[in-house]
């Protein structure tokens, strides 16, 4: 990169907040994925104003650049793969306004989840997605990657909550979208077309979110099953029973198995295991639907059902949902996490499948996730220097997903495509729509400098 | 219109499905707004192979194509203002699958709301937007109009159930959005940038859609408020209280009058009325809610506060809401029925600058709506036979869009821009937002065919 554009971009953010430095172009070679690749620069920014100057010099330059909140993206979003300038936006973190009356809150991209939490906390109100990540990833990631969470099935995701957003595009113009009203349907949806487009469309840097009050009441349950097929029969019973489960997880005989051995948990090593939540204002509430949950679950042979008579039971419940991620991710020297999400109905037969896929290929691959909306996360264990497993993890990630679409599914539920998945988009999406998705692409950033390389976006 | 186009229509359709009758011309001419303007031709489509070959002869030719439902909307999105060729959907009207464990159901576009309804009553599940208009509307034109409801504070609208789409494009190639599953991230959200869209990105052709379960319980009450800061006030701290009612509906002063004018009602004449709903599994749930609601009313001067104890009581406490729109459509020979929408916090500031317009203009203006999302409907009745008070009706609305801006609200919470709220589309969109939406407009439809002369598209 040429010494001029440094000195362009120091003009705008001040030399102290842009670097090259290589322990620095190191550290944002990555995120939480299994992919890296060096940026020549990053900048921190503080204002609208800086980024709309940045992305008009960068523009002028063709110049990649590369939006960044705290990298905890698993699929590769945040990774520079063709060079340019790393955009760090985790110091523009003031949170704008709370208007509980009014049920939104206005905050910059670098605000971290968990801060926003904190801040509503006293009314009583919360940012109902809740990402496995909360407490570190920023809610400009959450809106780059429309993130998930735990309760999608009755709270849906990030795209359900976001009003308005303001963006800044390609050339450097800054765009205002939507509302901070609750209903607005003015003109197209444009907060949505960018909510989940993983900053290759614009840089966010104000977010205007709905907020809900946070449920009083919870109710808690595990149920263990020696068969696959009863845990899944469940699953669509309960689905079908016209409760919709504030939380149902769901872990498979491996994940329990690698959490025994290196936990002392003592996990009953069963099939699958479910965990469901219920909530609503009164315990009352909470408890009518986890009564309905549990009758579902003695009517499909289960080896025990344990219902949570304390706050303290419920977290010793949650206590191996909350561990599997970490206990599986220090196996093994290497891990992907993948997260193919199916219709309900198709639980059981993609647990199996991912059995099948594991033996074909000898790898462990343990797998737990979100039942009530279908969305697994096959975590493949493997050592990453030992290229043969490697090649056997490609090709199992493959199979995986091709599993996915043919049990009607898709690719990612909540991680986004990035670049891991890039390669797999035209398994799900045809030819129609891979070009009018290419062609919004051109139609926003038409010197493709907006984290290029992710998507499958370039025009072949 | 070339004869030759009207005889490669009749290839495509059948001879019978083709029209350009003056008896239909007429019938085609208009929907439920004050606009109207007649097609050259009308075609009635069953299938999306017919859909594709129509767009294919009309892009060929640059024959403008205006997609009709049950023509119930409110802002001219159907009317033919460029002549052209309408395209009836309603025979497009297959529920193709409901699948209750999955939570989705597959419709054409031209599936009536209320027919979806019945046929997932018997599951317990519903389809939750449930506009004013779902016993005669189809499901085609609520995602075109991205349609919302009285129950749109807790349940959302349109966009928030839509899982993907089947969409023929301007030059009739079909394209697959979105998933049937509850979480997808794979790619941009194009589902939601053509829900909304109001027929101008594509023809709907398929919908897949979450459904829901319908709540068991529900509790009811009504309060009336000798001035407006009182309701306004109340509305405030009910949303503030963490409670989300289901329904929280508000009918101001004028309103009132009209009902006791017409109907043998016997309203108290009172600055407004709220009515509430709340709802869940259980009745202690619905109930918990209610208390806190009267608890929040009684606080704020309410004149009386009424709880209905049976399901009869609470049908007697809805009769006034539900008549409104109708009694007073009928008072005059003309009406607008607006949707501004405001944060709620605003909602008392609205209606008092309503009541200054109406003054303002000497315009009979009557104001009700769904306090719970700030969506208001001021429906204002003149006699369209008098050129005075056509043109202070229209100088009305436009200040009336003005203040719903200067309040931090929006022209439209549910019934669209269409031709009504064209042109004023830049009082509420910066110049850069406009230009992103007529370049997208620009990327999907080169030729401008797809209901063109709406939602201010056109470039200048």
């Amino acid at each position: 990169m040429d010494d001029n554009i440094k000195k362009a971009l120091a003009e705008i953010v001040g030399k102290e907040n842009v670097t090259d430095r290589l322990i620095d172009m190191v550290s944002y070679s990555y995120d939480s994925s299994e992919h890296s690749h060096r940026p020549d620069c990053a900048v921190w920014a503080t204002t609208t104003e800086q980024v709309s100057r940045i992305m008009k010099l960068a523009n002028e330059n063709k110049i990649p650049v590369i939006p960044r909140g705290a990298g905890t993206g698993l699929s590769g979003m945040a990774v520079p793969v063709k060079g340019g300038i790393v955009l760090d936006l985790v110091r523009m973190d003031k949170i704008k306004k709370i208007s509980i009356e009014d049920r939104f809150a206005i905050v910059e991209p670098g605000v971290v989840y968990a801060d926003l939490d904190k801040a509503l906390a006293p009314s009583g109100f919360c940012f109902p997605p809740d990402p496995g990540s909360g407490t570190v990833c920023t809610l400009g990631g959450n809106v780059a990657t429309n993130a998930g969470g735990v309760k999608g099935a009755k709270y849906g995701t990030t795209r359900d909550y976001i009003l308005g957003l303001e963006v800044v595009l390609a050339d450097g113009r800054v765009m205002k979208t939507g509302s901070s009203t609750i209903k607005c349907v003015s003109g197209f949806d444009l907060t949505r077309l960018i909510v989940g487009s993983e900053g290759t469309l614009g840089i966010v840097t104000e977010i205007t979110m709905k907020i809900n009050p946070k449920p009083i009441a919870t109710a808690t349950a595990v149920a263990t099953f020696n068969e696959l097929g009863d845990a899944g029969n469940a699953v669509t019973q309960i689905m079908s029973s016209g409760i919709i489960p504030a939380v149902m997880e769901i872990m498979d005989r491996p994940t329990i198995q690698a959490i025994n051995q290196n936990t002392d948990l003592g996990l009953p090593e069963v099939d699958a295991m479910l965990l469901v939540e219920t909530d609503g204002y009164t315990q009352g509430e909470a408890d009518f639907q986890l009564e309905k949950i549990i009758d579902v679950f003695n009517a499909n042979n289960p080896l025990e059902v344990t219902q949570a008579t304390s706050k303290e039971e419920a977290l010793d419940l949650w206590m191996a949902r909350k561990s599997a991620y970490a206990v599986l991710a220090r196996i093994q020297t290497h891990f992907m996490l993948e997260d193919v999400t199916v219709p309900m109905g198709k639980i059981a037969d993609l647990l199996r499948g991912i059995g099948d896929i594991s033996k074909k290929y000898d790898l462990q691959i343990a797998t737990f996730g979100h039942a009530g909306d279908g969305n697994l996360h096959p975590q493949i264990l493997f050592d990453g220097y030992n290229p043969d497993e490697v090649a056997r993890t490609e090709k199992a990630v493959e199979e995986l997903f091709q599993l996915s679409i043919d049990l009607n599914g898709t690719l990612t539920g909540e991680h986004g495509i990035g670049i891991a998945k890039a390669p797999f988009m035209s398994m799900e999406h045809d030819d129609v729509e891979m070009d009018v998705m290419r062609t919004l692409k051109q139609a926003f950033d038409p010197n493709n400098i907006l984290n290029p390389g992710k998507m499958a976006l370039e025009v072949s």
